[in-house]
Protein backbone atom coordinates (compact mmCIF):
# COMPACT_ATOMS: atom_id res chain seq x y z
CA UNK A 1 0.00 0.00 0.00
CA UNK A 2 0.99 3.47 -0.46
CA UNK A 3 1.68 6.02 2.14
CA UNK A 4 -0.31 9.34 1.32
CA UNK A 5 1.50 12.57 1.33
CA UNK A 6 -0.59 13.88 4.43
CA UNK A 7 0.95 10.73 6.30
CA UNK A 8 4.65 10.96 5.32
CA UNK A 9 4.34 15.07 6.22
CA UNK A 10 2.64 14.11 10.05
CA UNK A 11 5.50 11.73 10.31
CA UNK A 12 7.79 14.73 9.13
CA UNK A 13 6.16 16.94 11.92
CA UNK A 14 6.63 14.14 14.66
CA UNK A 15 10.23 14.20 13.95
CA UNK A 16 10.44 17.69 13.85
CA UNK A 17 8.61 17.41 17.36
CA UNK A 18 11.41 15.23 19.04
CA UNK A 19 13.99 16.89 17.54
CA UNK A 20 13.14 19.92 19.14
CA UNK A 21 13.18 18.14 22.40
CA UNK A 22 16.12 16.34 22.05
CA UNK A 23 18.49 19.11 20.62
CA UNK A 24 19.06 21.24 24.08
CA UNK A 25 19.75 17.74 25.99
CA UNK A 26 22.87 16.73 23.61
CA UNK A 27 26.18 17.33 25.26
CA UNK A 28 24.54 18.46 28.64
CA UNK A 29 24.55 16.47 32.12
CA UNK A 30 21.74 15.07 32.41
CA UNK A 31 20.11 12.65 34.68
CA UNK A 32 20.71 9.18 33.08
CA UNK A 33 17.97 6.71 34.88
CA UNK A 34 19.64 2.47 34.95
CA UNK A 35 16.32 0.96 33.77
CA UNK A 36 19.11 -2.12 33.43
CA UNK A 37 19.94 -1.78 37.19
CA UNK A 38 16.42 -3.08 38.48
CA UNK A 39 16.28 -6.21 36.57
CA UNK A 40 19.44 -7.02 36.68
CA UNK A 41 20.15 -6.59 32.93
CA UNK A 42 22.71 -4.38 30.66
CA UNK A 43 22.94 -0.89 31.30
CA UNK A 44 20.71 0.66 29.28
CA UNK A 45 20.22 4.93 30.49
CA UNK A 46 17.14 6.03 29.49
CA UNK A 47 17.04 10.05 29.34
CA UNK A 48 15.13 13.05 29.92
CA UNK A 49 15.78 13.38 26.31
CA UNK A 50 14.39 9.86 26.02
CA UNK A 51 11.08 10.37 27.96
CA UNK A 52 10.56 14.17 26.74
CA UNK A 53 10.86 13.10 22.73
CA UNK A 54 8.14 9.94 23.12
CA UNK A 55 5.87 12.52 24.85
CA UNK A 56 5.94 14.98 22.42
CA UNK A 57 5.32 12.90 19.31
CA UNK A 58 2.53 10.63 21.59
CA UNK A 59 1.15 14.19 22.18
CA UNK A 60 0.97 14.89 18.32
CA UNK A 61 -0.65 12.02 17.64
CA UNK A 62 -3.73 11.69 20.04
CA UNK A 63 -4.02 15.58 18.97
CA UNK A 64 -4.27 14.68 15.38
CA UNK A 65 -4.76 11.48 14.28
CA UNK A 66 -6.77 9.72 17.78
CA UNK A 67 -7.02 6.26 16.20
CA UNK A 68 -3.56 4.98 15.51
CA UNK A 69 -2.28 2.72 17.84
CA UNK A 70 1.67 3.44 19.19
CA UNK A 71 4.08 1.44 20.19
CA UNK A 72 6.97 3.41 22.04
CA UNK A 73 10.55 2.33 23.58
CA UNK A 74 9.40 4.54 26.99
CA UNK A 75 5.84 4.56 27.66
CA UNK A 76 4.69 0.76 25.69
CA UNK A 77 2.00 0.16 24.16
CA UNK A 78 -1.39 2.22 23.25
CA UNK A 79 -4.55 0.19 21.13
CA UNK A 80 -5.90 2.05 18.04
CA UNK A 81 -8.33 1.39 15.55
CA UNK A 82 -7.05 2.59 12.64
CA UNK A 83 -5.09 -0.30 11.48
CA UNK A 84 -2.11 1.86 11.61
CA UNK A 85 0.61 2.12 14.41
CA UNK A 86 3.21 4.60 15.47
CA UNK A 87 6.48 2.70 16.63
CA UNK A 88 9.03 4.97 18.43
CA UNK A 89 12.20 5.01 19.84
CA UNK A 90 12.97 8.46 20.14
CA UNK A 91 16.32 8.57 21.31
CA UNK A 92 17.99 4.67 19.91
CA UNK A 93 21.84 4.86 20.97
CA UNK A 94 21.19 6.71 24.79
CA UNK A 95 24.79 5.06 25.46
CA UNK A 96 26.55 7.05 22.28
CA UNK A 97 24.00 9.95 23.02
CA UNK A 98 25.85 10.45 26.95
CA UNK A 99 29.20 9.82 25.64
CA UNK A 100 28.56 12.62 23.40
CA UNK A 101 28.54 11.09 20.66
CA UNK A 102 26.47 11.80 17.02
CA UNK A 103 26.02 7.86 16.46
CA UNK A 104 22.19 7.79 17.18
CA UNK A 105 18.92 9.05 16.33
CA UNK A 106 15.25 9.17 16.46
CA UNK A 107 12.98 6.10 14.91
CA UNK A 108 9.82 6.56 14.18
CA UNK A 109 8.24 4.21 12.03
CA UNK A 110 4.11 3.64 10.83
CA UNK A 111 3.06 0.15 10.34
CA UNK A 112 0.00 -0.76 8.25
CA UNK A 113 -2.07 -3.81 9.38
CA UNK A 114 1.25 -4.90 11.01
CA UNK A 115 3.99 -4.53 8.26
CA UNK A 116 6.13 -1.22 8.81
CA UNK A 117 5.76 1.10 5.57
CA UNK A 118 7.10 4.20 6.14
CA UNK A 119 10.69 4.29 8.39
CA UNK A 120 12.48 7.27 9.91
CA UNK A 121 15.91 7.93 11.42
CA UNK A 122 16.30 11.25 12.40
CA UNK A 123 19.59 13.18 13.85
CA UNK A 124 18.50 16.11 14.97
CA UNK A 125 21.93 17.30 15.89
CA UNK A 126 23.33 16.73 12.69
CA UNK A 127 20.02 17.35 11.05
CA UNK A 128 20.27 14.82 9.00
CA UNK A 129 17.04 12.43 8.72
CA UNK A 130 17.12 9.24 6.66
CA UNK A 131 13.22 7.93 5.38
CA UNK A 132 12.15 5.12 3.30
CA UNK A 133 8.68 5.34 1.99
CA UNK A 134 6.68 4.04 -1.06
CA UNK A 135 9.85 2.15 -2.35
CA UNK A 136 12.21 5.21 -2.36
CA UNK A 137 14.71 5.85 0.42
CA UNK A 138 16.46 9.70 0.47
CA UNK A 139 18.50 11.90 3.05
CA UNK A 140 16.96 14.90 3.97
CA UNK A 141 19.26 17.93 4.99
CA UNK A 142 18.25 21.73 5.54
CA UNK A 143 15.74 21.44 2.92
CA UNK A 144 17.69 19.22 -0.05
CA UNK A 145 16.64 15.56 -0.49
CA UNK A 146 19.23 13.09 -1.72
CA UNK A 147 18.07 9.69 -2.83
CA UNK A 148 19.25 6.85 -1.49
CA UNK A 149 20.90 3.28 -2.61
CA UNK A 150 23.24 0.76 -1.70
CA UNK A 151 26.57 -0.19 -3.21
CA UNK A 152 26.92 -3.18 -4.69
CA UNK A 153 29.86 -5.54 -3.19
CA UNK A 154 30.22 -9.17 -4.69
CA UNK A 155 31.34 -10.41 -1.29
CA UNK A 156 32.59 -10.76 2.43
CA UNK A 157 36.04 -10.41 1.69
CA UNK A 158 35.44 -6.50 -0.46
CA UNK A 159 32.56 -5.93 2.13
CA UNK A 160 32.90 -2.97 5.54
CA UNK A 161 31.16 -5.04 8.48
CA UNK A 162 29.32 -2.78 11.28
CA UNK A 163 27.73 -3.48 14.47
CA UNK A 164 27.54 -1.36 17.59
CA UNK A 165 29.43 -3.17 19.76
CA UNK A 166 31.59 -6.55 19.38
CA UNK A 167 30.22 -7.96 22.21
CA UNK A 168 27.82 -6.65 24.85
CA UNK A 169 24.32 -6.94 23.00
CA UNK A 170 25.88 -10.99 21.86
CA UNK A 171 25.32 -14.17 23.91
CA UNK A 172 28.44 -16.56 23.75
CA UNK A 173 27.25 -18.16 20.64
CA UNK A 174 26.40 -15.24 19.00
CA UNK A 175 29.32 -13.67 19.72
CA UNK A 176 30.91 -17.08 17.70
CA UNK A 177 28.81 -16.53 14.88
CA UNK A 178 29.78 -13.27 14.26
CA UNK A 179 33.47 -13.47 14.78
CA UNK A 180 32.74 -15.86 11.55
CA UNK A 181 31.82 -13.21 9.78
CA UNK A 182 34.19 -10.70 11.10
CA UNK A 183 37.11 -12.76 10.33
CA UNK A 184 36.18 -12.90 6.43
CA UNK A 185 35.28 -9.63 6.02
CA UNK A 186 37.32 -6.64 4.90
CA UNK A 187 37.06 -4.05 7.79
CA UNK A 188 34.95 -4.09 10.64
CA UNK A 189 33.36 -0.88 12.75
CA UNK A 190 31.85 -0.98 16.30
CA UNK A 191 29.79 2.06 17.29
CA UNK A 192 26.38 3.28 15.50
CA UNK A 193 22.91 1.96 16.45
CA UNK A 194 20.29 3.26 14.03
CA UNK A 195 22.97 5.87 12.16
CA UNK A 196 24.83 2.72 11.01
CA UNK A 197 21.49 2.31 8.78
CA UNK A 198 22.07 5.38 7.55
CA UNK A 199 25.14 4.62 6.59
CA UNK A 200 24.35 1.47 4.62
CA UNK A 201 21.17 2.92 2.95
CA UNK A 202 23.86 5.64 1.67
CA UNK A 203 26.25 2.93 0.26
CA UNK A 204 29.07 3.46 2.51
CA UNK A 205 29.04 0.17 4.42
CA UNK A 206 27.96 -2.96 3.43
CA UNK A 207 26.41 -5.28 6.33
CA UNK A 208 25.62 -4.49 9.45
CA UNK A 209 24.84 -7.85 12.28
CA UNK A 210 23.59 -7.20 15.30
CA UNK A 211 21.21 -8.64 18.33
CA UNK A 212 18.60 -8.02 20.73
CA UNK A 213 16.84 -5.31 19.02
CA UNK A 214 13.76 -4.68 20.01
CA UNK A 215 10.40 -3.80 17.84
CA UNK A 216 10.85 -0.11 18.08
CA UNK A 217 14.82 -0.84 17.38
CA UNK A 218 13.85 -2.17 13.90
CA UNK A 219 10.63 -1.13 12.60
CA UNK A 220 12.24 1.82 11.01
CA UNK A 221 14.84 0.34 9.25
CA UNK A 222 12.97 -2.40 7.58
CA UNK A 223 11.18 0.33 4.87
CA UNK A 224 14.71 2.46 5.40
CA UNK A 225 17.04 -0.96 4.06
CA UNK A 226 14.09 -1.89 1.22
CA UNK A 227 13.87 0.81 0.16
CA UNK A 228 17.44 1.82 -0.67
CA UNK A 229 18.16 -1.50 -2.48
CA UNK A 230 19.12 -3.24 0.49
CA UNK A 231 18.32 -6.60 2.51
CA UNK A 232 16.84 -6.95 6.02
CA UNK A 233 16.37 -10.22 7.84
CA UNK A 234 16.79 -12.01 11.01
CA UNK A 235 19.89 -14.41 10.99
CA UNK A 236 17.80 -17.11 9.83
CA UNK A 237 16.90 -14.81 6.76
CA UNK A 238 13.18 -14.51 7.64
CA UNK A 239 11.15 -11.04 8.70
CA UNK A 240 13.17 -8.80 11.22
CA UNK A 241 10.24 -8.00 12.27
CA UNK A 242 9.96 -9.25 15.67
CA UNK A 243 13.38 -7.74 17.26
CA UNK A 244 16.20 -10.03 18.11
CA UNK A 245 18.83 -10.83 15.89
CA UNK A 246 18.93 -8.65 13.01
CA UNK A 247 21.66 -8.71 9.37
CA UNK A 248 21.29 -6.31 6.83
CA UNK A 249 23.40 -5.87 4.00
CA UNK A 250 23.50 -3.27 0.75
CA UNK A 251 24.20 -6.61 -1.55
CA UNK A 252 22.56 -9.45 -1.26
CA UNK A 253 25.60 -11.64 -2.31
CA UNK A 254 26.94 -10.31 1.01
CA UNK A 255 23.58 -11.51 2.76
CA UNK A 256 23.34 -14.85 1.45
CA UNK A 257 27.22 -15.55 2.52
CA UNK A 258 26.89 -13.86 5.87
CA UNK A 259 23.54 -15.78 6.90
CA UNK A 260 25.95 -19.21 5.65
CA UNK A 261 28.57 -18.15 8.25
CA UNK A 262 26.42 -16.92 11.22
CA UNK A 263 24.57 -20.42 10.58
CA UNK A 264 27.68 -22.07 11.18
CA UNK B 1 57.27 27.73 26.89
CA UNK B 2 53.98 30.41 26.10
CA UNK B 3 52.74 29.87 22.26
CA UNK B 4 52.23 33.48 21.32
CA UNK B 5 48.79 34.70 19.50
CA UNK B 6 50.26 34.84 15.94
CA UNK B 7 51.71 31.75 16.12
CA UNK B 8 48.22 30.44 17.37
CA UNK B 9 46.19 32.12 14.68
CA UNK B 10 48.54 30.75 12.55
CA UNK B 11 47.73 27.07 13.22
CA UNK B 12 43.80 27.66 12.82
CA UNK B 13 44.41 28.76 9.56
CA UNK B 14 46.61 25.70 8.64
CA UNK B 15 43.25 23.79 10.24
CA UNK B 16 41.23 26.09 8.20
CA UNK B 17 43.04 25.00 4.69
CA UNK B 18 43.15 21.95 5.45
CA UNK B 19 39.13 21.47 5.87
CA UNK B 20 38.48 23.47 2.79
CA UNK B 21 40.38 20.65 0.76
CA UNK B 22 38.91 18.02 3.13
CA UNK B 23 35.23 18.73 3.35
CA UNK B 24 34.20 18.31 -0.34
CA UNK B 25 35.46 14.93 -0.31
CA UNK B 26 33.09 13.58 2.53
CA UNK B 27 30.73 10.98 1.70
CA UNK B 28 32.03 11.09 -1.79
CA UNK B 29 33.48 8.23 -3.49
CA UNK B 30 36.78 8.57 -3.27
CA UNK B 31 39.63 6.73 -4.69
CA UNK B 32 41.39 4.70 -1.98
CA UNK B 33 44.97 3.92 -2.35
CA UNK B 34 45.83 0.36 -0.11
CA UNK B 35 49.27 1.88 1.45
CA UNK B 36 48.82 -1.61 3.59
CA UNK B 37 48.36 -4.01 0.84
CA UNK B 38 52.55 -3.14 -0.68
CA UNK B 39 53.45 -3.35 2.65
CA UNK B 40 51.33 -6.65 3.71
CA UNK B 41 50.27 -4.76 6.89
CA UNK B 42 46.71 -3.65 7.71
CA UNK B 43 44.48 -2.10 5.34
CA UNK B 44 45.07 1.88 5.62
CA UNK B 45 43.38 3.81 3.10
CA UNK B 46 45.23 7.00 2.53
CA UNK B 47 42.45 9.38 0.52
CA UNK B 48 42.94 12.42 -1.34
CA UNK B 49 41.40 14.46 1.13
CA UNK B 50 44.26 13.38 3.26
CA UNK B 51 47.22 14.12 0.64
CA UNK B 52 45.40 17.52 -0.56
CA UNK B 53 45.03 18.37 2.91
CA UNK B 54 48.51 17.83 4.03
CA UNK B 55 49.81 19.49 0.70
CA UNK B 56 47.74 22.59 1.57
CA UNK B 57 49.06 22.66 4.99
CA UNK B 58 52.70 22.39 4.25
CA UNK B 59 52.12 25.23 1.46
CA UNK B 60 51.43 27.77 3.99
CA UNK B 61 53.96 26.66 6.30
CA UNK B 62 56.67 26.64 3.71
CA UNK B 63 55.42 30.11 2.24
CA UNK B 64 55.10 32.08 5.85
CA UNK B 65 57.36 30.04 8.13
CA UNK B 66 60.24 28.96 6.24
CA UNK B 67 62.35 27.87 8.89
CA UNK B 68 59.60 25.47 10.81
CA UNK B 69 60.02 21.77 10.52
CA UNK B 70 57.50 19.61 9.62
CA UNK B 71 56.62 15.68 10.22
CA UNK B 72 53.73 14.64 8.27
CA UNK B 73 51.52 11.58 8.20
CA UNK B 74 51.35 11.65 3.89
CA UNK B 75 54.63 13.45 3.36
CA UNK B 76 57.15 12.19 5.67
CA UNK B 77 59.76 14.66 7.33
CA UNK B 78 61.38 18.06 6.40
CA UNK B 79 63.84 19.81 8.17
CA UNK B 80 63.98 22.77 9.51
CA UNK B 81 66.43 25.67 11.87
CA UNK B 82 63.94 27.32 14.28
CA UNK B 83 63.07 25.05 16.32
CA UNK B 84 59.45 24.30 16.17
CA UNK B 85 58.43 21.26 14.02
CA UNK B 86 54.85 21.08 12.74
CA UNK B 87 53.35 17.14 13.35
CA UNK B 88 50.37 16.81 10.82
CA UNK B 89 47.94 13.91 10.44
CA UNK B 90 45.55 15.35 7.82
CA UNK B 91 42.90 13.17 8.42
CA UNK B 92 43.22 10.39 11.12
CA UNK B 93 40.20 7.96 10.97
CA UNK B 94 40.15 7.53 7.66
CA UNK B 95 38.43 4.15 7.93
CA UNK B 96 35.54 6.40 9.23
CA UNK B 97 35.89 8.88 6.97
CA UNK B 98 35.52 6.45 4.17
CA UNK B 99 32.49 4.51 5.57
CA UNK B 100 30.80 7.97 5.92
CA UNK B 101 31.04 8.68 9.71
CA UNK B 102 32.09 11.62 11.16
CA UNK B 103 34.47 10.31 13.93
CA UNK B 104 37.84 11.73 12.17
CA UNK B 105 39.53 14.62 12.42
CA UNK B 106 42.43 16.67 11.03
CA UNK B 107 45.71 16.76 14.01
CA UNK B 108 47.81 19.85 13.90
CA UNK B 109 50.18 19.61 16.62
CA UNK B 110 53.85 22.28 17.30
CA UNK B 111 56.30 20.85 19.02
CA UNK B 112 58.66 23.07 20.70
CA UNK B 113 62.54 21.65 20.79
CA UNK B 114 60.33 18.41 20.78
CA UNK B 115 58.36 18.69 22.91
CA UNK B 116 54.39 19.19 21.59
CA UNK B 117 53.20 22.94 22.92
CA UNK B 118 50.07 23.19 20.81
CA UNK B 119 47.64 20.72 20.10
CA UNK B 120 44.56 20.71 17.66
CA UNK B 121 41.89 18.49 16.63
CA UNK B 122 39.72 19.79 13.67
CA UNK B 123 36.14 18.71 12.48
CA UNK B 124 35.73 20.51 9.95
CA UNK B 125 32.14 18.67 8.31
CA UNK B 126 30.83 19.21 12.28
CA UNK B 127 32.54 22.23 12.03
CA UNK B 128 34.28 21.18 15.62
CA UNK B 129 38.02 22.62 16.79
CA UNK B 130 39.02 21.14 19.68
CA UNK B 131 42.38 23.19 20.79
CA UNK B 132 44.72 22.67 23.89
CA UNK B 133 47.50 25.46 24.04
CA UNK B 134 49.44 27.46 27.01
CA UNK B 135 47.44 24.95 29.58
CA UNK B 136 43.95 25.76 28.82
CA UNK B 137 41.62 23.70 26.41
CA UNK B 138 38.77 24.72 24.55
CA UNK B 139 35.99 23.71 21.46
CA UNK B 140 35.75 26.26 18.63
CA UNK B 141 32.21 26.50 17.27
CA UNK B 142 31.47 28.86 14.45
CA UNK B 143 33.11 31.24 16.24
CA UNK B 144 31.93 30.53 19.76
CA UNK B 145 34.28 29.36 22.42
CA UNK B 146 33.58 26.63 25.16
CA UNK B 147 36.69 25.75 27.51
CA UNK B 148 37.31 21.86 28.33
CA UNK B 149 37.62 20.05 31.22
CA UNK B 150 37.76 16.66 32.02
CA UNK B 151 35.59 15.37 34.28
CA UNK B 152 35.92 13.15 37.74
CA UNK B 153 35.62 10.00 37.91
CA UNK B 154 36.75 7.77 40.84
CA UNK B 155 37.31 4.53 39.62
CA UNK B 156 37.15 1.99 36.99
CA UNK B 157 33.60 0.74 37.92
CA UNK B 158 32.49 4.50 37.30
CA UNK B 159 34.43 4.52 33.95
CA UNK B 160 32.95 5.08 30.22
CA UNK B 161 36.15 3.13 27.98
CA UNK B 162 37.04 4.35 24.68
CA UNK B 163 38.55 2.67 21.72
CA UNK B 164 39.06 2.67 18.28
CA UNK B 165 38.55 -1.07 17.62
CA UNK B 166 38.37 -4.09 20.13
CA UNK B 167 41.25 -5.91 18.13
CA UNK B 168 42.21 -4.62 15.07
CA UNK B 169 44.96 -2.37 16.38
CA UNK B 170 46.62 -4.85 19.30
CA UNK B 171 48.86 -7.68 19.41
CA UNK B 172 47.41 -10.71 21.01
CA UNK B 173 48.60 -9.69 24.03
CA UNK B 174 47.75 -6.03 24.20
CA UNK B 175 44.18 -7.42 23.55
CA UNK B 176 44.34 -9.46 26.90
CA UNK B 177 45.68 -6.28 28.60
CA UNK B 178 42.78 -4.28 26.99
CA UNK B 179 40.33 -6.97 28.37
CA UNK B 180 41.15 -7.12 31.48
CA UNK B 181 40.37 -3.62 31.46
CA UNK B 182 37.60 -3.59 29.57
CA UNK B 183 36.54 -6.07 32.02
CA UNK B 184 36.57 -3.62 34.83
CA UNK B 185 34.56 -0.40 33.80
CA UNK B 186 31.19 0.58 33.48
CA UNK B 187 30.59 0.82 29.66
CA UNK B 188 33.26 0.15 26.61
CA UNK B 189 32.41 2.21 23.08
CA UNK B 190 34.53 1.58 20.00
CA UNK B 191 35.31 3.70 16.97
CA UNK B 192 36.17 7.31 17.33
CA UNK B 193 40.34 7.71 16.55
CA UNK B 194 41.25 11.27 17.61
CA UNK B 195 37.58 12.30 18.14
CA UNK B 196 36.93 10.69 21.07
CA UNK B 197 40.04 12.13 22.98
CA UNK B 198 37.54 15.14 22.31
CA UNK B 199 35.25 13.82 23.91
CA UNK B 200 37.56 12.82 27.32
CA UNK B 201 38.52 16.54 27.23
CA UNK B 202 35.16 18.20 27.03
CA UNK B 203 34.06 15.45 30.25
CA UNK B 204 32.08 12.67 28.19
CA UNK B 205 34.15 9.76 28.48
CA UNK B 206 36.95 8.31 31.02
CA UNK B 207 39.21 6.46 29.59
CA UNK B 208 41.01 5.84 25.93
CA UNK B 209 42.87 2.64 25.84
CA UNK B 210 44.77 2.57 22.14
CA UNK B 211 48.00 1.17 20.53
CA UNK B 212 50.09 1.52 17.11
CA UNK B 213 50.54 5.17 17.32
CA UNK B 214 52.86 7.36 15.66
CA UNK B 215 53.76 10.56 16.26
CA UNK B 216 51.68 11.85 14.18
CA UNK B 217 48.47 10.37 15.75
CA UNK B 218 49.48 11.63 19.55
CA UNK B 219 51.35 14.60 19.02
CA UNK B 220 47.95 16.73 18.94
CA UNK B 221 46.60 15.06 21.59
CA UNK B 222 48.79 15.70 24.28
CA UNK B 223 48.09 19.05 24.80
CA UNK B 224 45.12 18.76 24.26
CA UNK B 225 44.16 16.09 27.06
CA UNK B 226 46.86 17.87 29.21
CA UNK B 227 45.44 21.44 28.92
CA UNK B 228 41.47 19.72 30.15
CA UNK B 229 42.89 18.62 32.39
CA UNK B 230 43.69 14.54 31.98
CA UNK B 231 46.62 12.72 31.84
CA UNK B 232 48.14 10.61 28.70
CA UNK B 233 50.48 8.23 28.83
CA UNK B 234 51.75 5.22 27.07
CA UNK B 235 51.20 1.83 28.79
CA UNK B 236 54.07 1.98 31.39
CA UNK B 237 53.13 5.58 32.70
CA UNK B 238 55.89 7.21 30.30
CA UNK B 239 55.96 9.89 27.76
CA UNK B 240 53.48 8.73 25.13
CA UNK B 241 54.88 10.95 22.18
CA UNK B 242 57.35 8.62 20.63
CA UNK B 243 54.00 6.68 19.41
CA UNK B 244 52.75 2.87 20.36
CA UNK B 245 50.82 2.37 23.25
CA UNK B 246 48.66 4.99 24.38
CA UNK B 247 46.49 5.75 27.52
CA UNK B 248 44.66 9.05 28.67
CA UNK B 249 42.31 9.28 31.34
CA UNK B 250 40.25 12.39 32.40
CA UNK B 251 40.91 11.47 35.89
CA UNK B 252 44.11 10.30 37.57
CA UNK B 253 42.61 7.86 39.83
CA UNK B 254 41.31 5.92 36.80
CA UNK B 255 44.52 6.34 34.85
CA UNK B 256 46.25 4.72 37.75
CA UNK B 257 44.00 2.10 37.81
CA UNK B 258 43.88 1.16 34.38
CA UNK B 259 47.79 1.28 33.99
CA UNK B 260 47.91 -1.51 36.91
CA UNK B 261 45.50 -3.62 34.88
CA UNK B 262 47.51 -3.31 31.85
CA UNK B 263 50.65 -4.55 33.86
CA UNK B 264 48.90 -7.39 34.57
Amino acid sequence: MTVDADTIAFAHRLADAAGDVIRPFFRRRIAVADKGAASGGLFDPVTEADKGAEAAIRAIIRRERPHDAILGEVFGEEAGTSGQRWVLDPVDGTRAFINGRHEWGCLIALEESGRPVLGMIDQPVLGERFVGVNGGAALHVQGSVTPLHVRACAGLEDAVLCATHPYAYFTAEERAAFHRVSDAVRMSRFGGDCYIFGLLAMGFVDLIVESAFHRWDVAALIPLVESAGGVITNWQGGDPGAGGQCIASGDARVHAAALKLLAG
